[in-house]
């Protein structure tokens, strides 16, 4: 370990905010000091609260994260949030109003809030995700909101990396469930029907009992559906308890040691994929043969299946 | 060339329904046959236009992609479509009253619609896509419709893969052109405001005009901004008549080329990915020394990074 990676970890242990930033720009640009942190930072990982949000955007997911960070930080909880939804006002793209709303923790030493851009290549927005988790992580960050739309698989992916995932819907938008049915429904631990002050409340939650029996991702586990109202601030402090009673039935079950092999197993297969895809990509782009490999491809004289064979062969 | 790879060929070529169905059923199974397949069909790609049709579940581009189906069938082509969009009525994801105006095609002979379900791992659905563009292509589908949410990394590369890409936005969603601004608008090379006929709309138009010039994908082509209420069937032979533009814009600036150059790149990068992925995945859950490397990284005796160096040298 160099000393510059050493410094890295041990202020990173300490909860050293700044060296948490620059060791997650060095992740953005892909430095290799990075990972070495990443490396001597990991066996002091686990420690954590993992919980993931998903909905819609207009869904209302991040004042029901902003409400959280409050909950978690009137009980003393340090709190880091992840945002990857672009829409979201802890990302900046979102409407003034609500980015306001949501600066008011942005001065509290007590939360550390990342916003992951959608920029990365194939898979890359899941492993960087991940990587940011560790550090949060490691800088002793008691639990961490991630933050995202329930669309796309790399945002399902991301989810599926979390302890908790919480599921938002909303009444009203007759498509809704439909919608979100395909990947994220199956991986809901705690739904959530928010800004249920409107109506169509009950029609929403009712239709989440049809399914909730069908959906449970685990033996003896059904998730449960929370009401909030997240702008009035209502039922939140029930969906800190409904988490909390995931999280024990996971260590009680021995489940918790089942999910973390899964997600182990998953991010080693992304952390595979993402090396291999930055070598191929960086050949393909810099090497003469790579760009001659890819004409070939783009005249039709060699089909991109045997391309792709060479180019793995290339880089190995 | 086996004889079963050299009949499926020849008859995908002749434009056999069945066959060509066959073949992406073999895709999804991911059988070597049909990567064999698709080896003998490149060479016989190239000639279909591949539009992507992208945009927030809402926006009425299904209605939009049935139109469009129905102008193109009128001018006499072949039409494929490619429904990634779980909430697609041509996946059969959508409320009844959907579904059934997508049946007005189904039995029309010159219409192929075939739907991706989003369970595949990282990266393997625009993987698919691509090889499903290609089946279609090689049987003689005139144009081939790709019908995408605008979230998501996955889908944003699909997108990326088609020689137009249509965005669709609604009016009155207020953040809606915030929620698709971090990936979605830097590729549109046709914006459409459908339900150009609510309130709001000429918002949405305005807010387009401000972002277009600062936009565009290309030197010397600025997105047009085409009105539509797919609903009424009004616009939509405007917004065909956008997508030809651009197709012309691209031969005539020799942009065809360099597009086809970058898109084979990322073809190659995605299916090296793949490959490379879906071998490391196996060996993770079905060799013992995988599993025991999981087991390594989940009990944090070993970092995840140094354990997916491992597990690419167990495959390579």
């Amino acid at each position: 370990m160099t000393t510059s990676v050493a410094v890295a970890t041990a202020a990173v242990l300490a909860g050293d905010v700044r060296a948490g930033s620059r060791v997650m720009r060095l992740l953005d640009d892909r430095d290799p000091l990075a990972t070495e942190v990443l490396k001597a930072l990991y066996p002091h990982t686990g420690r954590a609260k993992v919980v993931g949000i998903t909905g819609n955007p207009g869904s209302g997911k991040s004042t029901l994260t902003n409400r959280l960070i409050a909950h978690h930080r009137a009980l003393g909880h340090k709190v880091g949030v992840i945002a990857v939804d672009p829409s979201s006002p802890f990302s900046g793209g979102a409407i003034l109003g609500d980015r306001i709303r949501m600066m008011e923790h942005a001065c509290d030493p007590g939360v550390f809030i990342r916003s992951l851009a959608t920029r990365g290549t194939l898979g890359g927005l899941s492993r960087c995700t991940g990587d940011v988790v560790h550090v949060m992580d490691a800088m002793g960050y008691d639990i961490i909101l991630i933050e995202t739309v329930g669309v796309g698989q790399d945002e399902i992916d991301i989810v599926r990396t979390a302890d908790t995932t919480v599921v938002v819907v909303v009444p009203g938008l007759g498509d809704d469930i439909q919608a979100i049915k395909a990947g994220i429904l199956e991986i809901a631990d705690v739904f959530v029907v928010n800004k249920a002050d409107l109506d169509g409340a009950d029609r929403t939650v009712a239709d989440l009992r049809g399914l909730q029996m069908l959906l449970s991702a685990m033996p003896a586990w059904i998730p449960p559906i929370v009401r909030t109202v997240a702008a009035k601030n209502e039922g939140v402090a029930e969906l800190a308890a409904h988490i909390d009673l995931h999280t024990a039935h996971l260590v009680h079950t021995g489940h918790e040691a089942q999910r973390q092999h899964t997600r182990c197993q998953f991010v080693l297969g992304a952390l595979a994929r993402e090396t291999v895809g930055h070598r191929v990509d960086r050949w393909l782009t810099d090497a003469a043969d790579g760009q001659a490999l890819v004409h070939q491809v783009a005249v039709r004289k060699l089909d991109p299946y045997s391309a792709a064979a060479s180019a793995l062969a290339a880089v190995a």
